[in-house]
């Protein structure tokens, strides 16, 4: 009688080149969307109203980016990462078709890169993950790396292999849903007068608002991702754990500071690409959340007037204001106050 | 190079007539229903079932006439009371079309009244706002003034200008969506006997039921709503401030009282007119809300054997049974209880 | 004037034989389906996924089983429970047509049984509930039982009748709404390679999961099943009760207990029946529920060579892992961590 229990996989059990289904496809709803309104406040009109939605030539209200990216994450989790002690980074990050109510999601992945520690406990995997819907159409299209612990310490180390990552996705490769006609885009319904036109690299936005997470909000957010991390969940394990307390996702913190940027980056409909990112220290029920933003670069679309992109770093705090920009030192080492750190490319209409 | 936040104006930014385009059009969804049921736990019929709004003739569930008001408002804080100190009141509240799933709320405001405070600090500027739907009906039409600070102290006053508003809205501008057939209502399914006939004027109700407050609870239905408003979310800051803790946004506690109200007034379908209100005293999580009702009036519609109108006061108190209906005391001063003093009408069934 | 709140029927006013209409129909929508995700974590496909649902034969994504207990429960509670002190147990609950997004539920109940307390006090009332769909058609039909306190002492006590209920629910009596194609079942997606053919009766499963439950949480949930049982919601009152806090719903334990065993029972694809069940010890908020299974039975069903059926107790516990089982000792008394002892039968797909 063998254990049905799923212990998910340690770092001996990964291979390079191993193709990985991941379990519960998942059906989007208009209920994901509200609960996704309800936990981050997003205002961005594209994913707010199916008028405006429309009038950018969608088909219907997508959901936004992120959520897209969570239900896609959340399903690698009991595979990749239910062992692993850190989530180190995400790279070459392109979101593809847009998701509406209705589509249903499943993802892949595939190990691209595998290094074991020196420490002989632990190893770090590259994964490449694919979320598509229904249509096999791809919705999302990234990299991440996670240190996994190994469980049978005797196991032989594999070969190391380092997957190459970009250092940004490629205009060349992002896909843009959108298609403006002049005179068409409200910028009073959508926000802000600032347009892909009024932005410069190098320009910092201090995104003024913030907000306080309780432990109740950020776990909803995680189980509607169907992310079983056990960090997020259990408190009775975690109180005698490193913090004492449970670790909020990652990802939610991510949502929070999108939404937070919609204070100075109002037009920015909608993320494309994930450059790079890092979870530089975890975050807990209690902390407040504040964002700023960096314009990293501005990148016009072959072919297109009526859109272009912005590369941006968002920087999120917890209980410290980002009116002077906290970052990192000279060292490059994170203000202790930093827990975010995204690289990530938005579209936005142009003056036309 | 602009600074691209959005400040919100203040008080010397309003002018009289001045009319303002609000940002973020919402399309609704069963989702927002859902969440509306889960932080109230509503328990009217009509939007409950789809059945039963059909039997009233509707053509199909309509979304709660607060929750259509919580959008229609949220929309409006960004401009009007980012800087406010206090929200001071509603009159003239009128609801129009129904909304329901799929429609889409946007809201514009009209300035029409300003007056300085004599402390030159200060000054309460009173809005007209109206949300329509897709098609531009109107949903929702309303009065409130909030007293909002100054930016620039030396700014000159304007010329003083208070509207004149209506004690209560006539029964002639009220809309009735509701057609009742004949031995088609069944108050089984209402949950209550006691029909528009039944009611008298003076009547008090002690709702009897009561509901304790989360901090998780009051930002994701302020978040919901798409309300900026600071003070409901940042403990960082509010840990500071006036009070050492998050405000709960006061439309949080008019769907709580109205939810409380089912308990004796369960038939009354829908609120049709807001005639006055004032956020008597601020609300915290840890505090639970009960709720009395005064039957303010009996109408009789124009024209109309199957439904009347009742003019209703719903108190809501904090941390205190309404057994024996706190309210005023000789001097017109609200018990410290009482956190909303909320003057409304609703249409009931008559019997037939 | 009659008073118009409904106070609840006490133990005195039920009568054998007696029919009670429920109010409060209700429309079940995706937005349901979405918080009770975001509530539980659920994974099971086939109500993750309209692929999967479609896959097995059904029109469309159902809704989990338990959310249409609950909602179907939940309009009982004005009429049973408001009084009562003690959910005592569930029996012979069969699972009929599945519930799908659309449909409106609506509830009514018998009493078929009553024995009034030695004490004079208190008694036992017997109810069998049927949930219909708007078709008429049953969704959900159990019988509960439950200690109601009595207004006026002097009331005779009734003549004691405790209806005859059986042990477990007949498997010519389950409702199979699946449709197995051979070779059509995946298990990759599902989640685990186990099918019902993997299973032995006396099998025990960790469910080794946990979840820590909020006050937000349960107060949520219980207001999305309109359930209006005050002891889940008055902290004003709780702190001065039996337990200085609010009690949570108990088949909030049971959605979570569900959701958990999903980690050794993935292939579980619904519940069909409830068998019985008891809510050993009161949760609160603070409380990490953990839970483990045993297979009670394995039940071919009659004609089917695609689905079987498994008889399951799963126990849940609070603040304690459930690696060694606990749960009576040899008095048959609840280990003091065990909070839920519910014994029911769900469809598994067999190896074709």
């Amino acid at each position: 009688m063998r254990v049905k229990t799923q212990p998910g996989n340690y770092f001996e059990d990964f291979q390079l080149g191993q193709d990985i289904v991941h379990a519960t496809p998942r059906t989007v709803t208009e209920g994901d969307m509200a609960l996704y309104t309800a936990l981050y406040g997003s205002r961005f009109a594209v994913t707010s109203s199916a008028q405006f939605a429309a009038d950018l030539g969608l088909d219907c209200m997508p959901i936004d980016s992120m959520l897209a990216f969570h239900l896609v994450f959340g399903k690698t989790v009991p595979d990749i990462s239910l062992n692993a002690i850190a989530n180190l980074g995400y790279a070459n990050g392109r979101f593809g078709q847009p998701v509406y109510p209705g589509d249903t999601l499943s993802t892949t992945s595939t190990v691209i890169g595998l290094r074991q520690n020196k420490d002989g406990k632990h190893g770090v995997v590259y994964v490449h993950s694919v979320g598509v819907n229904q249509h096999g159409e791809m919705v999302l299209d990234y990299v991440r790396w996670v240190m996994v612990r190994k469980r049978n310490l005797d196991a032989p180390a594999p070969e190391a292999h380092i997957p190459e990552l970009p250092d940004a996705v490629d205009v060349a490769d992002l896909v843009v849903p959108f298609k403006l006609r002049a005179g068409r885009y409200n910028t009073d319904l959508a926000g802000s007068p600032y347009l892909w036109d009024d932005y410069e690299a190098g320009e910092r936005i201090d995104h003024v608002d913030a907000m306080t997470i309780e432990e109740a909000e950020h776990m909803l957010a995680t189980r509607l991702y169907q992310n079983t991390a056990r960090v997020h969940f259990n408190q009775h394990v975690e109180k005698e754990g490193r913090f004492g307390r449970r670790i909020i996702y990652g990802g939610h913190i991510i949502s929070l500071a999108r939404s937070l940027s919609f204070n100075g980056l109002a037009n920015a409909l909608s993320v494309v690409a994930i450059n790079g990112g890092r979870h530089t220290n975890p975050t807990f029920a209690g902390n407040t959340v504040y964002a700023w933003s960096e314009i990293l670069g501005k990148l016009a679309l072959p072919g297109r007037s009526d859109i272009g992109a912005l590369r941006v770093r968002t920087v999120a705090t917890k209980d410290r204001s980002c009116h002077d920009f906290p970052y990192q030192d000279a060292e490059g080492k994170y203000d202790s106050s930093v827990v975010l750190d995204f690289d990530y490319t938005v579209l936005m209409p142009r003056r036309m």
